[in-house]
């Protein structure tokens, strides 16, 4: 079981230890994160020109996972590593299946759906980004295009695979420029929080939940997108304020200092009834006990770093 | 210039020789077509680890025709390297582009569009095959995700990019399982042709005229998806019927045959306006010229060889 080493690829490591699987974790970051003890851990470039042939055919794995991508907010969104993301992807698939595996599962992201239809997304029924004459960020485009081409090899080649499409996260070792991670180093440090008018109504989920959620959908044979997240519907200032009331600093937040991004959907949550019921699987916590958590995470890691991360200013992207 | 040594990508180079281009043919066919005439040849394999970043890099092309692909009917339906060349094809865009190409052209097919709805098929408004929960086979999937691709990176990257989708073709050279050089093949060997019921509509375009319309495409500025064909609309019985006249052996035909395969379209045929409008191009011949052309072609070619090509049944699929 190759899986990643990133954001929510390490805790997909120890749902899979848990579940009985011999996990093998292919990243490309140093040091190991702790989630991955019980991991043998393997160093391995998929960008590179031959990365995983001779690992695959060495361990033999019959389950993967594959969270690898560029994630560096904002440039994900544009940047032409995408396209070499779809390549190494479709690379892997077919040296993972020659190898011998049997089920592959890879991440994929609710920028997927077309969000000018403002609706809840459904994984049967919501048009895709990418359905019509529009041209796609190259982020959504790639995503889009390997989840098609994901589904199309394993009905031709006869293996099982399936696609989470992963909608907003929160925990530990998130980027300090996205909402929850920015709040929250913000608020740690006395710094003032500007937000849009936080009236977007949203999904979040713990990464370690998403980890646990993705272990759930590897470990069973459900096939096609399934939307990773919650039924919990909160507002952008649901969560800014909640952090803030944690911490004692509602003060601090300022909501309406900003205008909200354009095209910033009003509405971006997922009908999760395929998760749930099919894949059945639930978040082992809600948004509350998960952010005081991720709030103790960042203070310990601030106090015992004796110092700050680097802070991002204090906006809020569409994440 | 690099471009392709196949079935169309021969016939678009006197074709780009004629606009004043400085041609490099990329191919891994021997001997080389005697239509390569006027154009540099390298022989590159694009489904190799490094296969043209050196060439590219000291070409340095400022446009690109790419036709490759596997195309061996019927297992290019489903053959696995359909992901390959999507790769493949990424990495050329992408290192064409790095060094220094400005603009990028390359080969879609009419199975894009959804041949459900029974319509002419026009690049604006006709649905693809995978808008939709159905999961389309690879050769479809490959190419309408390279298409979503190429359109995504050219946007982001402002490099100008457009994409050919072909419909049916006949020419000198095609393959003979093929509809009309099949006909043409066991008639001239005095064999039966057994057909269906040959009421299915479609356009059917010389291999030559395909060429010359890549080449009018890519020596413009169109972008996104462009219908390669003509306003004639035919029956396939109206094809098979011309070519036995023409050949003195109309009684050697037998429509109603052989049953048409299932999800056969009745009708397939594209609209061409933006191809004669905007692109400014028309074909050069018509089905009638063309296919007493290729008549003499394959006539010649198996007089001189002194025996017959291979044969395949006389069955005609899908084309």
């Amino acid at each position: 079981v190759p899986c990643a080493t990133g954001f929510i690829g390490r805790w997909s490591v120890p749902a899979l230890v848990a579940r009985g699987f011999e996990v093998h974790g292919l990243g490309s970051r140093k040091p190991i994160p702790v989630e991955l003890k019980g991991a043998v851990l393997h160093n391995v470039d998929l960008l590179a020109a031959k990365p995983v042939e001779d690992l695959l055919r060495e361990v033999r794995p019959t389950h993967l996972l594959h969270f690898a991508w560029i994630a560096d907010p904002p440039a994900y969104w544009t940047s032409p590593l995408n396209f070499s993301w779809v390549s190494a992807s479709l690379k892997l698939l077919r040296e993972f299946h020659l190898a011998g595996g049997a089920r592959a599962v890879m991440a994929g992201t609710c920028a997927e759906y077309d969000w000018a239809l403002g609706a809840e997304c459904d994984e049967e029924t919501s048009p895709l980004a990418t359905e019509g004459p529009e041209i796609a960020l190259p982020y959504v485009a790639a995503k889009i295009a390997l989840q098609r081409l994901l589904a199309s090899y394993g009905r031709q080649e006869k293996l099982s695979t399936a696609w989470g499409r992963i909608f907003l996260q929160y925990g530990p070792y998130e980027d300090p420029q996205r909402l929850v991670s920015s709040a929250i180093c913000n608020l740690l440090a006395g710094k003032e929080v500007l937000c849009t008018h936080g009236r977007q109504l949203r999904n979040f989920l713990h990464s370690a939940d998403t980890g646990e959620a993705f272990a759930a959908l590897l470990d069973g044979d459900i096939e096609g997108p399934v939307n990773i997240g919650s039924e919990e519907r909160v507002t952008v200032a649901d969560v800014v304020a909640l952090i803030a009331e944690t911490l004692g600093r509602p003060h601090l937040v300022r909501f309406g200092a900003r205008r909200a991004p354009a095209g910033e959907p009003p509405i971006l949550v997922p009908i999760v009834q395929r998760l749930y019921q099919d894949v059945g699987w639930r978040p082992n916590r809600n948004l509350r006990q998960g952010l005081i958590q991720t709030i103790e995470w960042w203070r310990e890691k601030w106090l015992s770093s004796h110092g700050q991360p680097t802070l991002m200013p204090s906006e809020f992207g569409l994440w």
